[in-house]
């Protein structure tokens, strides 16, 4: 089917990396990542040729579903939100190996029966053994499931086969709660069966910073203190809370961007060339980067939350957070963060990296700027270049995927004026071939067991370590600031980089 | 007149670069150049609001017109070729200032009418004494026409005011030549008062080399032999030698455009730093670095010299260079000329200067690419990188003036593999200005008496004394190669490069 198939990545010509004998188990199967993202997934890697011919997909959740229930749900998610065309033979072969598990998380009867479920496909679709267990369900029922799991000896790699634990975000949400949740992990799993998806590092664009910077030449001479004067790393969303009140108050913006999505763009971003990209290598260098950064000596200046207040955004005026459905008047949590940091290493030492993230902020971009000094000498009048702004190299994460260099040039006319334009590549236009979604290269990591693109517990454990002090600092001192929706944040956090002579970029 | 202009630069309301009083006499008025350069780029100042109010314009030629004959002549010639829309009341305000001399340039009462000319221009139109003469005239002219200026005392400046000469390429045709013909202008007019000009250094992107060099951080660092593979210069006609055969043949592609624009390019990208942009310190550079030009140690192998044959352009069939109306068949001129130069300081030692030039090549394009070195290392598979090129950055001096990146990105997949991508800077997207012609910024730098844009005296020499031993070498070794007219070039230049693993592009 494979070679044939019109829809491959013409990549994957070169590389065919397509996934061995396996089935996904999917907890919380009903929630709407699994609906979204997962199942759809799926289906377009099986439609890609991706998938072995026998590839066999079992939910499991609570609801009294048969098997077709549940292959019509699949179904309609696969026609709602796929990426490629529906094409019925794929389907009519992915459903072969379609299954559903009623049951509760503490319901030993339904992991018995998912056990039996898998020795079953093992023989009607030929999956070998190998099973992953894709936990799309809240965290405090992550440790329940991971113990059943054992108990039910579906974690146990027999004859040759593997088992796979696949962890969504939130990993904890401080330090010691990350701990007891990896050491609840590790007493079933093995460090090289967790899969900890972040789904930002399944994105082309944040793969393609390690293109960037390691398989060309001329970014790497510059791509360090003697030249940079400051990064922004920015996540910014124009959408509120949603109807997300429950999960995110008490956790708040720093917590649910920064500690994952920004520090892992960090990592890549500084960190130096491993010699090779196997998984240990790429771990080792995040690592240490992670290990290296510096936080403020003065939190209070350095660092800025807020809350968003009423306002308007696309033309409709928006309520505040403090007024959301479910939110207590008195709440403090941030959906606006913003924290400098240092990287205390020789390539590094001095140059601040700016992160911030946001909700209901001017629009939705996610990007990584690296913005350089200024020439530390110009032989040109100083009117000349009047107008010129920082060299700057930014890197568009999402939406309009692709890189961005800013610099000076020659305006036209008979003196020398500089100003400051842009060169540009865009990924849309420079490939025929689209891109594939994150969860479509990260479940076909996960059934390669290619741990590439997956955060490790030690930088999980490094990035709490990261954040824990600054939330400790806010939650002992005064309350967030305010920033009316719809614009870009705080006046606070403006202030923080002007004392320094910079400002956020406007992206 | 000049701030209400709606024509003017907005880059010189910020520096208003007026011309002061003064005029312009150009001996041989009659010519293409003249009429399709010169003319309009007089109105085009004057229509900028650049040049006084008294501006006078002075046509010396054999021809019998009268003043109004003149006039008539530059009017239709700026109806016909000016940049910038004709506008009635600056064309009656030029026409004031506008004379005829007719005369040969061996008479010595046309050169005392053109004295009392300028004497009556400086009374009626208060040009002050100021003027420079444009010797857009055969070289065999140039002594006779210097010689005439001294005679009748055109050349002094009295009290205060000023006289300079314009002399246009060629230089001379060898070293020796151009060393007498700098002797004669010299005699006559000091260095400061003699402007060559050069016109491709009245280009927009020409100067932009500057711009990009100097006012930024990013290229700099990595414009040396520690990063750069090589550089190519490529200037390409289209065309063929047209009606030029007399002047064409015998002189080639060489002289007619390596010995000056294409090493000029040379020099602006190679040069060192200067501390300024006043003439003197540039001129210091670009002489040091034509200075450390080194030649090729084997001028066989690292010089190719050929003539296009008959062939296929733009779908028409084109005679060879052998065929054309007024050239011998047994001509050894080039038409094309490729060579290799290095240069001898810290920054380039050991990097390769491609330097090729033809007519009637596959496309009309002058560009600067500055090809860098393959990563030293690449932690990527060699699957994953077997697409990849070099980094290259790419000054496009013409057509479609800008500047292009080329480096490896990612290819949208699952898997990494990653390919050559451009970014890309367009002048004519990134400025609403549209740029000013060549003669304009060179001539109104004329009447203002700044020569940075004018090759100096040491830089003409010290470029026959590159391009000598290679016409040399030609004339006493075998004849020209052959290249089909619609090709790249003859196979000689392509095994050139071919032999250390480069090749030319293709642009």
């Amino acid at each position: 089917m494979s070679s044939s198939n019109p829809l491959r990545d013409p990549a994957d010509r070169r590389l065919p990396r397509i996934a061995g004998p396996s089935g996904l188990v999917i907890f919380g199967v009903t929630g709407d990542l699994s609906r979204k993202k997962l199942m759809p997934a799926v289906y377009d890697l099986a439609n890609r040729g991706l998938l072995p011919p026998g590839f066999s997909l079992v939910g499991f959740a609570r609801r009294e579903w048969a098997h077709e229930d549940f292959a019509q749900e699949v179904h309609d998610a696969v026609k709602e939100h796929a990426r490629t065309p529906f094409r019925e033979e794929v389907w009519q072969q992915l459903i072969q190996g379609m299954r559903f598990v009623q049951g509760t998380f503490d319901d030993d009867d339904a992991f018995e029966r998912l056990r039996s479920t898998i020795e079953e496909l093992d023989k009607a679709q030929g999956t070998g053994g190998n099973f992953a267990f894709y936990l799309s369900v809240p965290p405090k029922s992550f440790p329940v499931v991971i113990q059943q799991l054992k108990k039910h000896g579906l974690a146990d790699q027999k004859g040759g086969s593997w088992r796979r634990a696949v962890i969504e975000k939130p990993f904890g949400h401080d330090l010691k709660s990350a701990e007891e949740l990896n050491k609840v992990v590790h007493e079933v799993f093995a460090p090289e069966q967790v899969f900890r998806i972040d789904h930002y590092l399944g994105k082309e664009t944040v793969q393609n910073i390690l293109a960037l910077r390691f398989a060309n030449t001329m970014f790497e001479p510059i791509w360090n203190r003697s030249l940079v004067d400051h990064v922004q790393i920015t996540m910014a969303e124009d959408i509120g809370i949603g109807g997300r009140a429950g999960y995110y108050d008490g956790i708040g913006a720093a917590r649910d961007v920064i500690q994952n999505h920004l520090l892992q763009l960090l990592a890549l971003t500084a960190m130096e060339e491993p010699s090779s990209f196997d998984a240990d290598a790429l771990a080792a260098e995040k690592t240490k980067v992670l290990g290296a950064v510096k936080l403020p000596k003065d939190l209070g200046r350095d660092t800025v939350r807020a809350q968003y207040a009423a306002g308007w955004q696309g033309g409709t005026k928006v309520r505040g957070y403090l007024e959301e459905d479910g939110i207590d008047a008195s709440s403090k949590t941030d959906t606006y963060a913003a924290i400098k940091l240092e990287i205390d290493n020789r390539r590094w030492a001095g140059v601040p990296f700016y992160l911030r993230t946001g909700k209901r902020l001017g629009r939705r971009v996610t990007e990584i700027a690296v913005v350089f000094q200024r020439a530390p000498h110009s032989p040109f009048d100083s009117t000349a270049t009047e107008e010129l702004g920082s060299n700057a190299i930014v890197i568009r994460v999402q939406p309009d995927e692709g890189v961005t260099v800013r610099f000076g040039s020659k305006v036209p006319g008979t003196s020398m004026e500089i100003r400051d334009v842009s060169m540009d590549f865009a990924y849309g236009e420079s490939f025929t071939e689209s891109s594939p979604e994150a969860y479509e290269r990260l479940i076909l990591d996960v059934l390669l067991g290619d741990s590439n693109l997956f955060p490790r517990t030690e930088e999980v454990e490094l990035s709490w370590k990261i954040l824990d002090p600054i939330e400790e600092y806010w939650d002992n001192n005064g309350k967030p600031a305010q920033y009316p929706a719809g614009t870009w944040g705080p006046a606070e956090a403006d202030e923080m980089l002007e004392r320094h002579g910079r400002s956020w970029r406007r992206p």
